[in-house]
């Protein structure tokens, strides 16, 4: 990279929670024990699919030690209005439902009752004491089954909305939507190549580590605080807002420490039910999921089928696109569909397009965000179908998306028109990387490291089926709004309070900006994330929003904050504000008629409180500068004949950041996407039964991605500042987990001439597959 | 009073924080209980004064349970810099030296090494294991003795410093101010009557009910958190830095919830000590002082010897007025004489004066704030000799103050010109109110409650020894520094964060004057008390100055938050933020030209997060227009001839408070700062016996006054707008301690013809002075 116009922006300063992290004092939900609290346990339903005829919790309710039980009906009745949840909105009545059922349990695992009780093995016990008298209906479990007009029905209040009709039957589509673009007969028409092609993904969990927890507690006042795990403290106070009719200023949420959330922690699960039964008892309740009811009864990501068709003309330009998108929301309308119809053909520029997507209730958990929620599914079918129009025409697939990929100006699927993207930078990039044209491999074996008996060994193997494919991805990032206070301290040093949730460093991404926007280190900033009545408003950490939203509330406040320094030594020299000027370089304040005048930031810092007291300066903001991302990846990949199974042998990830804050945790939220992204194209997925039970619930039958499984994932920026930001910064966070399935399916075809178009590839699909071609060759 | 042009300034709502006030849910600094924490305990001199030769730790250290333990050594040299309290100022290697004993012991109680261990009882038993070689020293324990030139000298350092010449001899006396205004010769001379009195008041405890307590971690990182019962965040932050040599953005301090301080809570005591016993040890570690703990090794407020000589002429006017006042130390430097001296003659407008004050050290604990700190001592002479020349020139003692009283441009004692004030206006209303011309009775009897057997029991009485006393007070109330930060939530009500420690509803009554500047009710508003990471800096909690300076940080962010939202509704409405206005009756965001458009705060709140973010707002003050506060009080008092205890029948306490925010408030600080005046008058003293031990170190011995040594006491509020805040405040809380002891003082002249001049007027003083009186008749 050429040298930098910025002192902190671009550098890698240690993370200011670094030492709580490291030694386990950062203090996470399920560490926090208030005096007198109560311990809340949920029971959930047995049944996929099943009507409740009656709730008896009076067996639990005499046992000693339980001090209270509720239900459904303890949650006021929340209506049709939808909540903005800051990734996607919901209708308040299913978030209830999904928290407590009512007149039906929807998925197994869904919540039906809960207890609370003076420990929480009185509270388990209490749980089997509650009479449930279930009435079991038959569950659909996949979305093209529940899209059948006979499909047993989940909801009475649905009805298929057909899009230019007004709706008539009821169905288990919630919701149609279709972009159109151009004319997709005329453009097909003109094409020399067409591939159609059907995809299936399952469904996938986020995988965080630390399970839902919190706890809450209804004061006598009135007023009810909830300490919990969660991606937006604002979120879930609108949400409990919303589910339990108190004003928003009558709820605290208290950002605990997060284990992680990438989506998966934005809607709320626990906190109506912990605080309804802290209202009943008047004491704290905490309640803290198993992994089981992780598995069961939070929301992952959908699965979906989806149908992508797409023609290129010989030129190799491509002409026109129409993909059917269809995934499932589980229990409750609310899958990702948007954006996924809003990312399918994002990477290109396209004349003519139509894409349909549909949101399907079916009755598995209600599905929730997961890292550029909808749009891995999207890039499956895509890159897959995209790849095969390479072959066909023979052009290489990096050449192909330069040729057809977005630019400034490009007009995506829906309409939006971008505005400076880098994705062409990205595939000339991943063009140029030495990875894309080296012999197929093993990294280990290029740098010496498996050299001698073992990298004998595993060269020693008779046949290599090895190959290499290459996807794109692509992430709309999201703006939103955020606040950032700040407050200089005497010693030289800013102190700032965000709103934003901290996943993934990003109380140091931000600190850096300010740093950067004062003249300061980053260590000269002492970043804090507040509670929602230390702050003021600030949306999820999601979207891949934090480091460019936040971010910039806090250059605004920098903004403020110098102004006022400037004011302030103005006063002091007796000179016209605007005889005075800040200076980020070295952080100076100086007279412009008066070179003799002059204070370091530390300087002036040190008199404030002698001169009119301190400086304060804070700003929220709604940027609409959004900075789209783009990524393409190569992958290397090697099959064992006699199992199946892939192994990734090499890994380059190129990404389009904008401006990297913070490369390391850029190239860390890469190589974190990759890594899940590679999980779900080979292992991922929910098994169920044909009752709807699922029957991995745990991480030793769902099996992330290990380091075993992994190479050295090479994480690429390319850096085309986003004109929205100051320092040009885009969302990091997601793109990079929606290529991977893509491009691994890709490079197995190449290795052993079978295109995959399920997801995941495990290892007894692939010799599957790989037997069916072989037996028809 | 007339009708009121404010809405929410001068109602009376309930507390912000009542609930977990009267549950017992609000966490003070015992109640945190940190993962890991190891428990505290101080190893005290049982010497008042003594070289300390040698400490050995070694069998203490060598004890199961015992983690680490520190001395004196273990500070780092702080030097001869002034650290700043915020309410008074302390050389730091005397700050530090209190903290921990280096080479001698100056007081029983002195800390002189510390114990982490894993219980408090291990800690304790820990304490007798360490082996401390004393040399004991004669103690020097009574101001004058100490000022003798042959007196021990506690510090090698301090030497007499004589106004107009060098210093040149060793003394106790750390300081000698003096103030001149005018020729007191030459006003003597004009006198018809002149009067001179020497005083004497003991030592007293401001008698909080929560001992001092703490909890510090110094993390690995060098990041310490502190979390103390304290009167000021940053100023024990401040503290800390200096004495632990810690950049203070190295320091988080959190205030918990304190139970009382009344200026006891701003010096560090256990502080810097927990701190260097959780940096050896890497663990919390938690110190709570007992009851002995607090009044042998925090400071109460100081014994003083007083001489003051007053003259008038024959028309009543005040001609000169001449005050020795010598303030007891303890330990170290830094008495309260300097108020003292400015608040002597502070009610008078007096042409000639001299004031000499003296700051002298002793052997007994460090003196500290308390309640108008040096004012309730002098003013005990000042307005005792007032009574006796008012008796002397015949004239009514209120009258007297009328005339004599201190007006707007007045000049006090040591230069400063008032602003406009309400010292005779509490006069005048004290000359109105029914008490002054009512028979001297008690109250009971009056409105009738106690009439029947028991009211003729007490009337049966052959002879009552009843006497009506007044007497005045002043206090100069402070401004400091103080910052709010306020944000707007989308239900119309708005969060407060101030950095104010809660000492006396000032939650409360901050946000009141916020409600009151943007038109919302006082609920509107939620008030919350942040750390130092959480808000700008905040000067302590004390001289007055928080309903004052803290509510003016919240009126200026107010005036800021009107102009943003004035802003957004133009950018809603597309016109100009010139025709857009705020009126706050209503809270209404009106467009001057188009009457049609108008928004309630309510209805525009909810408009925020979708039109640019909410709205944010931060102000940090250092007012200059501070309302020095006055008052005068009328008491009647019954002297039982047997015991010669005094009973208290009836008081009035007349104050100017300029504007009353919450009027109830202000009584209460009234009637709890008459009560403590009370006590001061009649009962609180530091017993010691001749080796300067403390005789009664806990609250059976040192007897605070009880509701069954009070009557009803009536507070007056007069409201004389203090031009410098905008509505009009004054400090309230500590003038009211001031006139009780020379009120009662005089009262008890007309009871039984005896001037007390020394405090406290306990019974047995008062029979002796009593009978000496009928002796010498």
């Amino acid at each position: 990279m050429s040298e930098s116009r910025y002192k902190v922006v671009g550098t890698c300063p240690i993370r200011h929670d670094v030492t709580d992290k490291v030694t386990g004092r950062a203090l996470y939900g399920a560490d926090l024990q208030l005096p007198g609290t109560l311990f809340g346990k949920i029971l959930r339903s047995p049944f996929a699919h099943a009507n409740i005829k009656k709730i008896d919790a009076s067996k639990a309710l005499a046992m000693p030690g339980v001090l209270a039980v509720v239900t459904g009906e303890d949650l006021p009745e929340a209506g049709d209005r939808v909540a903005e949840l800051g990734e996607g909105n919901i209708i308040l009545r299913y978030l209830g439902r999904n928290c407590l059922a009512k007149e039906k349990a929807l998925y197994k695992g869904h919540a039906i009752a809960a207890v609370a009780a003076t420990s929480s093995h009185v509270a388990e016990e209490a749980l089997k004491k509650i009479d449930v008298q279930f009435e079991p209906l038959p569950p659909v479990l996949d979305v093209r089954e529940a899209m059948k007009p006979d499909a047993p029905l989940l909801h009475e209040k649905i009805i298929t909305q057909t899009i230019g009709a007004p709706p008539t039957v009821k169905s288990n589509t919630a919701r149609h939507i279709q972009h159109k673009l151009g004319d997709p007969d005329k453009g097909f028409a003109q094409a020399k190549v067409i591939v159609e092609r059907e995809f299936k993904t399952a469904t996938v969990h986020q995988g965080y580590i630390e399970p839902q927890n919190c706890t809450a507690f209804w004061n006598a006042d009135g007023f009810l605080t909830v300490w919990t795990s969660t991606q937006g403290a604002f979120s879930a106070r609108n949400q409990l807002s919303e589910l339990l009719r108190l004003p928003v200023s009558r709820i605290k949420v208290v950002p605990m420490e997060i284990g992680g959330g990438f989506g998966g922690k934005i809607r709320v699960y626990l906190e109506p039910v912990a605080a309804l039964l802290s209202k009943k008892t008047g004491r704290p309740v905490k309640v803290v999921m198993s992994r089981s009811e992780v598995f069961q009864g939070t929301g992952p990501t959908p699965a979906s089928y989806i149908r992508v068709k797409m023609g290129a003309d010989s030129s190799g330009r491509l002409t026109a696109a129409q993909a059917f998108l269809a995934y499932e929301a589980g229990a409750f309308p609310g899958s990702p569909v948007g954006p996924g119809c809003m990312c399918v053909f994002a990477c290109y520029d396209i004349p003519n397009v139509q894409i349909d997507g549909y949101d399907v209730v079916v009755n598995k958990p209600a599905t929730s965000a997961y890292r550029a929620p909808g749009a891995t599914n999207a890039a499956f079918a895509t890159e897959t179908v995209i790849d095969e129009i390479c072959e066909r025409l023979n052009i290489d697939p990096l050449d192909f998306r330069i040729r057809n990929g977005a630019r400034q100006g490009t007009r995506r699927g829906d309409g939006l028109v971008y505005p400076r993207i880098g994705f062409v930078e990205c595939c000339q990039k991943a063009k140029e990387h030495p990875h894309y044209s080296a012999p197929l491999e093993r990294e280990s074996k290029q740098d010496g490291s498996a050299d001698g008996p073992l990298a004998e060994m595993i060269h020693a193997k008779p046949k290599k089926y090895r190959g290499r494919g290459v996807a794109s991805g692509y992430w709309l990032n999201a703006g939103l709004r955020s606040s950032a206070s700040v407050s200089v301290n005497a010693d030289g040093t800013v102190n700032l309070l965000e709103g934003s949730t901290d996943l993934a460093g990003t109380r140091t991404a931000v600190a850096m900006q300010l740093a950067e926007a004062l003249g300061l280190k980053a260590e000269d900033v002492r970043p804090m994330v507040g509670d929602t009545e230390m702050i003021g408003y600030t949306d999820v950490t999601g979207g891949s929003r934090v480091t460019f939203a936040t971010g910039l509330a806090a250059y605004e406040a920098a903004q403020q904050l110098k102004k006022q320094m400037c004011a302030r030594a103005a006063k002091i020299w007796d000179v016209s504000p605007h005889d005075v000027q800040y200076q980020e370089d070295g952080a100076l304040i100086l007279c412009k008629s008066d070179p003799t005048k002059r204070f370091t930031f530390k300087e002036l810092a040190a008199k404030l409180n002698a001169t009119g007291g301190t400086i304060l300066a804070s700003a929220s903001v709604a940027p609409t500068g959004v900075g789209p991302g783009f990524a393409t990846h190569i992958v290397d990949i090697e099959v064992d004949p006699e199992t199946g199974k892939i192994d990734i042998l090499r890994y380059t990830a190129v990404q389009d950041v904008g401006k990297a804050i913070h490369p390391a945790y850029c190239e860390g939220q890469i190589q974190g996407g990759v890594a899940q992204g590679i999980g779900w194209a080979l292992h991922e997925e929910y098994v169920y039964n044909e009752k709807g039970e699922m029957l991995n619930a745990s991480f030793l039958d769902y099996r992330l991605p290990t380091s075993l499984d992994l190479p050295m994932i090479d994480a690429v920026l390319v850096e085309v500042a986003n004109p929205g930001h100051p320092y040009g910064v885009r969302g990091v966070g997601e793109v990079p987990i929606v290529p991977p399935p893509a491009a691994i399916a890709n490079a197995l075809y190449r290795a052993i001439g079978v295109r995959m178009r399920e997801l995941p590839m495990s290892p007894g699909r692939v010799v599957k597959e790989w037997l069916a071609k072989t037996t028809r060759e």
